[in-house]
């Protein structure tokens, strides 16, 4: 197979088997091949040869991804960009990097930090950036620096004919032409490779604090994060937990109360004296919302104790349901609909009587739902799963706020957006004719005649 | 003709001289007639017509656009929406508001403004919504709020098949699907007509100051720019002004120093400390950077003079070059080329002995020159503006930060976007495959076809 593929090609049953799965709940179906691409040309190499062999390939990044993207449905070679992870430049005075896809957000992150810069989207895994671009990932503090979006400047993408294109320029506004950047952005390896990406660095702020905030109930957090929002101050991340995650997080970090659902509240601002007005306004909203309890964390340690616990929070989960699957929900709703959407929640829970912990990126509409699943509870995890995401798209909001639509949310796409589902099935079809890239993930072909079919 | 067409069909002389032109320095060319769309099932009435009688159709909003955007090539029909001017609805708890494509960004400011929020992409001209989404448009404050894009949530668009989309939802964030949503944005029209919008409201902030700082000539005035930018400060707006801009607002405008190169920058902070620090440390930024005299505006009279003037700024450019015609370039540029752009001018404007104008969105890279083109000028005029671009385009940036590519722009769009032009008109074929909609703008069947010859 290997004639004509360029890059490092592998069988190894281990290299198949780190390809054959991410941290979506599906089982794991080995890929036919991993190619290890370590140049722009591999990539290009690979695309051709695909098309001549009618092969399909998956692009695979860190492979962190929670909806199935990288999952193979059948002999599909897995085209993996991981080692291009250089720093290509970093220029300090256009607050800017170009990266090449396999850099994982905490290497740039690192090298940033040198020039007093930060980039900002936080998805808590150590994803790669073209994975991120990919799956327009967002996280902690998209409420105040935005997703992948709005900090992706320019791409350069390799299409299923082999042609390179670049998208977008290193500038902070252009309205020249057609926007394919974003149209690349949040596409998941099926409409073209990424190999490069221009991306956004942020001053890193001068003042930060973290307000912990413990409620009563989860209903009254989310109320909480609704009444924090509403003050108009410049958030930077607002996290929710519920009790079951706040306490395995205060077994991670001191001061924290077990057992009570929380808010952690980050500010930054560029000077103390607004940053203290702006703590004292969040601490008094808070309250008035009905905390029963606020704190500030200012010393970074402290800071950073936070965040790294909430990072592991996921594996905290596992180590807690040991032995289980792990369904991940990744539902995001309009602000005035997210405390509804908290108690749709609560009660599936305890109509299905599943085990379910809740966290989120609130201050943004996300709400993240982990059920662990035990044996024999697939069929109501599933049900689970589906009532939350139609409540979603009641009322008005997404089947998937950051995750992305992957294998595990097709369904909904046409719920969620009628007949531009098949506009998009379309754009697949042009970019993609052969639908040789990801197949059968986010959109394709199949999607198109079953709409047509359905008329 | 009128026989199908629905609206109101008018071909009134003084309706097809407004509809023949924009603020573009082209000549005005009649449409064949104007439609007044009233609803949306007016527009699709409209399009079906224009697709059974091979007509083409020219989506008119408020008509400001400064590249020849609604400017009939020969044969079209203006398809009008301004009347399709209601606030359908305005939801203060989640930030949003959704509007038909005829209501202009001062009429929802005035709405919004009893809810404390407001609307913040400020193009200057009282746009409508509509073209300012299909022309992303952006302004002043795009360097904190971002423009059209960031601050557009969902579309509703009628394909020139006839068929009704909604693209995006009333979400802070979704990673479900292509995102159709911004490939509409900036599409000016060639892809669909936007029948309602869904944007985002801010809450209008607590403590607003403009700083006004003195520069002996424009390349220090641009380097003082650079400096504030480098101080992380959060900025709401940055602008430009060159010795003869200044010179005319200071007609208008109390307190401002005539003749001397001039940048405004207006401060948003959620407490009156914090604002204090924030002036005080852009204050001592600007002094650094040479700045000759710094002063500070925050009554609120006295900052809504000055945006008031700064807007009014393009018709006292006429009234100071009176029966010139105005050539307006729209270049953007990364930070650090900036100041090297802003010398460019200068020694075009020295070699080619025109009038010319310089201001800009200078906090984004964004720089625009009116030139006063008086008789016989049209050479030297055309070629000022063509070195300009290949000096944007040179150091990386775009031959339009937000005004569009229109009619004007469009020979640089192969320079700028190299083979994905090529794919911007393969979109265009995709949803347009008649080429009913504003043909001969941004991209079209001509540029695939040229290209192709070209290879
Ligand atoms: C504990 C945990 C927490 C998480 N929290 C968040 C969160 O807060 N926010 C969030 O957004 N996500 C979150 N995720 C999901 C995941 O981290 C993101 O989706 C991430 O962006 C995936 O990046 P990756 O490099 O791992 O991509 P992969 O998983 O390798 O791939 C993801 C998709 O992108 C495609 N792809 C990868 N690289 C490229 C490329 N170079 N060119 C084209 N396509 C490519 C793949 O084909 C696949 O479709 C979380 C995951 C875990 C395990
Ligand atoms: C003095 C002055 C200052 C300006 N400053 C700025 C600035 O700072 N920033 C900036 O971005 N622009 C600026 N502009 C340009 C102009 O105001 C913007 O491009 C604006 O967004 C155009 O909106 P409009 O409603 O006038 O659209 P129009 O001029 O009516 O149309 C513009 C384009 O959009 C299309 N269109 C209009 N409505 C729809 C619809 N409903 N559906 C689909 N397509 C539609 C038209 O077909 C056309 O291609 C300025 C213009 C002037 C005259």
């Amino acid at each position: 197979m290997a004639a004509g593929l360029a890059g490092v090609v592998s069988t190894r049953p281990a290299d198949l088997d780190t390809h054959g799965r991410d941290e979506n709940h599906l089982d794991s179906v080995p890929p036919r091949a991993v190619v290890f691409a370590e140049t722009r040309d591999d990539v290009v190499t690979t695309m051709r040869w695909a098309g001549r062999h009618n092969a399909a390939l998956i692009p695979f990044g860190a492979g962190t991804s929670a909806e199935g993207h990288v999952v193979p449905l059948g002999g599909e070679v897995s085209l993996d960009v991981s080692r291009m992870n250089r720093l290509v430049a970093l220029c300090p005075e256009d607050f800017r990097a170009v990266v090449q896809p396999g850099l994982t957000r905490n290497g740039l992150n690192t090298r940033a930090r040198e020039f007093g810069l930060t980039f900002p989207v936080d998805p808590g895994a150590d994803a790669s950036l073209g994975g991120m671009a990919a799956t327009n990932a967002s996280g902690t503090t998209t409420i105040r620096y935005g997703g992948m979006r709005a900090n992706t400047l320019a791409l350069e993408v390799v299409l299923a004919s082999g042609d390179v294109l670049r998208l977008g320029r290193p500038v902070r506004k252009s309205s020249s032409g057609y926007d394919l950047r974003d149209l690349f952005i949040g596409s998941a390896g099926t409409l073209g490779v990424i190999t490069e990406l221009t991306v956004a660095l942020h001053p890193v702020p001068e003042e930060i604090a973290v307000l912990r905030a413990f409620f009563p109930d989860v209903a009254a957090a989310v109320a909480g994060a609704f009444a924090a929002v509403g003050t108009g101050l410049p958030i930077a991340r607002l996290e929710l937990l519920d009790e079951i995650t706040a306490g395995l997080l205060a077994q991670d970090v001191p001061g924290l109360v077990p057992d009570a659902p929380a808010l952690f509240v980050e500010l930054h601002s560029s000077t103390a004296a607004g940053l203290a007005t702006e703590l004292d306004i969040a601490h008094r909203a808070l309250l008035e919302a009905g905390a029963s309890t606020v704190g500030t964390a200012t010393a970074q340690a402290e800071r950073e104790a936070i965040w790294e616990a909430r990072h592991r929070l996921f594996w905290s989960i596992r180590r807690a349901f040991p032995g289980r699957r792990y369904l991940i929900t990744d539902t995001a709703v309009p602000l005035s609909a997210i405390v509804e959407h908290a108690q749709v929640i609560s009660e599936l829970r305890a109509d299905l009587g599943l085990d379910v912990v809740t966290t989120g990126h609130v201050g943004d509409g996300n709400i993240h739902t982990v059920v662990a699943v035990a044996e024999g509870q697939d069929a109501p995890a599933a049900l689970f799963s589906d009532e939350l995401v139609r409540h979603a798209l009641r009322v008005g909001g997404t089947c998937t706020g950051e995750h992305g639509i992957g294998v595990s949310k097709r369904q909904y796409l046409a719920a969620e957006h009628g007949d531009a589902a098949l506009w998009m099935a379309r754009v697949k079809g042009l970019f993609d004719p052969g639908n040789v890239l990801n197949p059968g993930k986010v959109v394709g072909p199949d999607l198109l005649s079953d709409a047509l079919a359905a008329r």
